[in-house]
């Protein structure tokens, strides 16, 4: 299975199904652990919590309320019960909202993302969000680094020496937003440095038409773009099929009604809410305020995971 | 031993001398796959380089060299046999000259130099190194994490964003430079924020004279040097004692007379070379460009390493 990171891509639906459900009422029990949770969640059993009706029955946690509950009960609103000094690292993002990285190998789950992007261990990239204070740097690090590639933490700006860089270590990819690869190849292209070596990139953080695409590709540069926040890492991904973006394994997405945690109809636009089975960080129907929509049928490229649109616009703005 | 990371620190010197000694011959053997070491060290027996007069017998690499090197043979002027993307992360510091980090636990070795200067697994550290293109920030961010503590990856600016993290998940303690932290309790006092939690500190990247060392004490932060360099890490660190840097562990530091191969009687002012016994990504015999001395005696806080009296210039300025 060259074409997969892993056996979990391609198991079918209902095993994926009945193995996240499995798993679920363990992570609601870790989560009630913390006091925002215990008081969200009281009443509810968790050994009932074993299907997608089960779960949407659950209140939902808007990320919009998230910066007067982490102001409330700092750092986290008490939706985290490991002590603080037991992650990884620590940031924010705008809001402020605080994230916790867990200790763990791969911890914003994105090495199977990279990998979709056609990355290999043992390749260079070359990463350019910001490490400093907000994690999507550490997003893009931990994931490549995770899968066994070699990382060049260059952040944003300084061009020059981003070009020392790529000269010098001849990256086979880039990670970082589509605007900033158009902008380093453009230099590239007036200045005459060499940035050949990138042939595939990972790209995050703003929109990525078609046209866009369509412009890197014949630049050289076969670029996948996926949806990712600042809370739960890598949600879905493009894959070689160019098809939507494939949900990630270990969480559960649910699109739903906006404004409620009523779930639309299969293909409907409505907003995405993720649940996430990591005992050590939680995320029980986590309202995002982005849209999306269910894409019908299975990916050609052999995952198996429900697929979505990719992101539609705020839910607020509706 | 709650005053020590780990017995190697407090072993007899002769025990240490033996100990690093006994494999340098393998490491010398590693080395001699890269191809410029293997040109540098054409005769030499590595077995028979087993005392510190052997390996004045070696030819020393300079620093200042490096960059033409790297240039005619890059990445990394053919001594590192390694191939480029087994690295865990790849930066450049000015020269340039270009540095891999070693995908291992601790790559720049500095967990022991974070234990020294008083934290402890769980204590949250704020690390206001730049992550981006060179490794600073992440020698401590490395070092610190190997340690147990988490960090918070503030970078170099955004001292008002820098307030925030520091007043949510009040860090213990800070490693940065010395004068940005200056900035940083400057700040604090002018504008009312809050940074009382910071206790302790490690800096280096910067001279940190008594006086500033005094300042930060009377402002409530027990503030630790090291010396490190962007090739080797952490090379000597401070410890309770105050008195000199106590060399790390896993290395073989000499002090030589400028310009030469040739060690200085102790006590005496001199260059500092550098030998690691990282088979990964060896260092035989690089001379620094700086100036140091071997303090005479044992430090108090019962760690038996050589002591250097930190940092006294550079040679080619003498």
């Amino acid at each position: 299975m060259t074409n997969h990171y892993d056996a979990l891509e391609t198991r079918s639906p209902s095993e994926r199904e009945a193995d996240l459900f499995k798993r679920l009422p363990d992570v609601l029990r870790a989560a009630a652990k913390a006091p925002a949770y215990a008081e969200r969640l009281k009443g509810i059993d968790p050994a009932a919590i074993t299907s997608r009706a089960a779960l949407a029955a659950l209140p939902v946690l808007r990320k919009s309320e998230l910066p007067a509950l982490h102001k409330a009960a700092p750092p986290f609103g008490g939706f985290v019960s490991s002590p603080t000094g037991s992650f990884g690292r620590l940031f924010t993002s705008p809001g402020p909202i605080f994230e916790p990285e867990s200790a763990v190998d791969d911890p914003w789950r994105g090495a199977r993302a990279v990998f979709a992007a056609g990355f290999r261990p043992g390749d260079i990239i070359l990463n350019t969000f910001s490490y400093h204070l907000t994690p999507g740097g550490f997003i893009f690090d931990s994931s490549a680094r995770a899968l066994g590639c070699a990382v060049i933490p260059g952040g944003p700006g300084n061009t020059e020496q981003q070009f020392e860089l790529i000269e010098t270590y001849r990256p086979a990819g880039y990670s970082g937003t589509p605007d900033f690869l158009k902008i380093l190849l453009d230099a590239a292209d007036k200045t005459g440095r060499d940035a050949s070596s990138i042939k595939r990139a990972l790209v995050s953080g703003a929109a990525f038409p078609k046209s866009l695409q369509d412009e890197m590709k014949a630049r050289g540069v076969d670029a996948y773009q996926n949806f990712g926040t600042a809370d739960l890492g890598i949600i879905a991904y493009e894959t070689a099929a160019r098809e939507g973006l494939v949900v990630n394994e270990n969480i559960i997405v649910e699109i739903v009604k906006p404004g409620t945690g009523e779930p639309v109809t299969d293909g409907d636009v409505g907003e995405i809410v993720v649940t996430t089975l990591d005992p050590h960080h939680p995320w029980v129907r986590l309202a995002l305020g982005d849209l999306s929509a269910v894409l019908a049928g299975q990916s050609p490229c052999g995952r198996t995971n429900m697929r979505i649109k990719g992101w539609m616009g705020r839910a607020d703005q509706t």
